[in-house]
């Protein structure tokens, strides 16, 4: 059967997350269902995030076994038109090798968490940012994070729920950057690592957002991660702004 | 009675518009309810330009009469809590003359079209942009945009409906930008008069897209204007990509 890597974008507001779920909608479902429209029967695609409840995706990328060697174009065409009017979009389709794997080939996952700065909530961003009403120290910011780059324990930052062997990873890159929104300033965190624990980014960015908000100084964030201890890390922030962007392969299978 | 002058935001897509009507959600309406749980009875507002239904606006302009002299801040964050959970937030509120008028003292109406350029069905810009699934070339599109520039009759490109005495307008500036938006490549026409016809602003950006495609010469829009016939617009555009962004005033109440 050949086997095809889908490049998908969702807004997570509608889903209980992306994995399928006997009775709530979730990302997954709606695909293999658009799927079996195309080719009767039971599908089930793999993805390299299994994104959270409420969590958005610009770049998520899941795999599939077809019978039949679809034209990738009208492969991902059909998905679109199928998938309606879920909001879900197949923004690219490639035909891989059998033994590719969209979870297990993986080498890196990216993500966005945009924090928007205003104190009006907002209408068209809504469920599309983590909105607070206080402006943030974005130096004060960076300095918390950089105690979070490289090779750690993160056990302070990952969900009791997680379910990894060990809570070490490396965290390649957080990049903090100010910009101008459509609606006020963001703060817009750049994370970048071969895999991420349960909650990791919502719980760095919970955290970070206490720093630059002046109730934590920037060391605190080493402290709290020397303590390698759940009770240490600051405050959850919540999904809604938050985006599987990209995820690396060692053949590049989109480009880029 | 003391004047308050608000700046408002709404997303357009609950609303049959920005004007009262009696059986249908408006953002007039919305907002006059949340002024009758401060001060009971009836309101009535007005605003700087009465957007159509699904029109978004960032910066509309309306003014209140009210009972209690009002700290601005205050009103704002009151008017905010009740208005909720329609989508709209007054970004702005100051104190002004009994003789300021929202829509008599506007001297400017800025107007910001969205349309995205993308295959894909758009999932977190959906409602909030134009989407076409093609490409448009940005030179082509501005060459038509300079014919509409400056005193006209714009009898081509008001709705038939419109109720403006006279279809004669001076348009002050159409500036066209390819910008890479959120979802992908995206073309924003900015544009700026003392008033708009009904329908004017989608209506030329519907026209001017054809010209980006490639099916209409620029040269087309010169010749549709000069006709003076509703009949030789091209397509009206639909409004989800259309924001009011801003009102120019003398006396410039919200600064900047």
């Amino acid at each position: 059967m050949p086997r095809f890597a889908l490049q998908i974008e969702y807004h997570g507001a509608p889903f209980a997350g992306w994995q399928r779920q006997a009775d709530q909608p979730s990302v997954q479902g709606a695909i293999e269902a658009a799927l079996a429209r195309l080719e009767p029967g039971a599908h089930t695609i793999a993805a390299a995030g299994r994104t959270d409840a409420g969590v958005h995706a610009t770049g998520q990328v899941a795999h599939c076994d077809l019978e039949k060697d679809w034209d990738p174009f009208r492969l991902s065409e059909a998905l679109n038109y199928h998938v309606k009017p879920a909001p879900v979009a197949i923004r690219a389709c490639v035909r891989v090798a059998d033994d590719w794997h969209a979870r297990f080939s993986a080498m890196e996952r990216r993500y966005l968490f945009r924090l928007l700065m205003r104190r009006a909530p907002a209408t068209h961003d809504a469920g599309l940012v983590w909105q607070v009403p206080h402006d943030l120290d974005l130096d004060l910011v960076r300095q918390g994070a950089e105690h979070l780059v490289g090779h750690h324990d993160f056990t302070t930052f990952r969900s009791v729920i997680c379910q990894a062997k060990s809570p070490v990873k490396t965290l390649d890159e957080i990049r903090v950057e100010r910009v101008e929104g459509f609606s006020g300033p963001e703060l817009r965190f750049h994370l970048r690592a071969r895999s991420f624990l349960h909650n990791q980014v919502r719980s760095i960015v919970g955290t970070l957002e206490r720093v630059g908000a002046g109730a934590w100084t920037p060391e605190r964030v080493r402290e709290a991660l020397e303590a390698k201890n759940r009770a240490a890390c600051g405050p959850v922030c919540p999904p809604q702004g938050l985006y599987l962007v990209g995820v690396g392969y060692p053949d590049a299978p989109f480009g880029g």
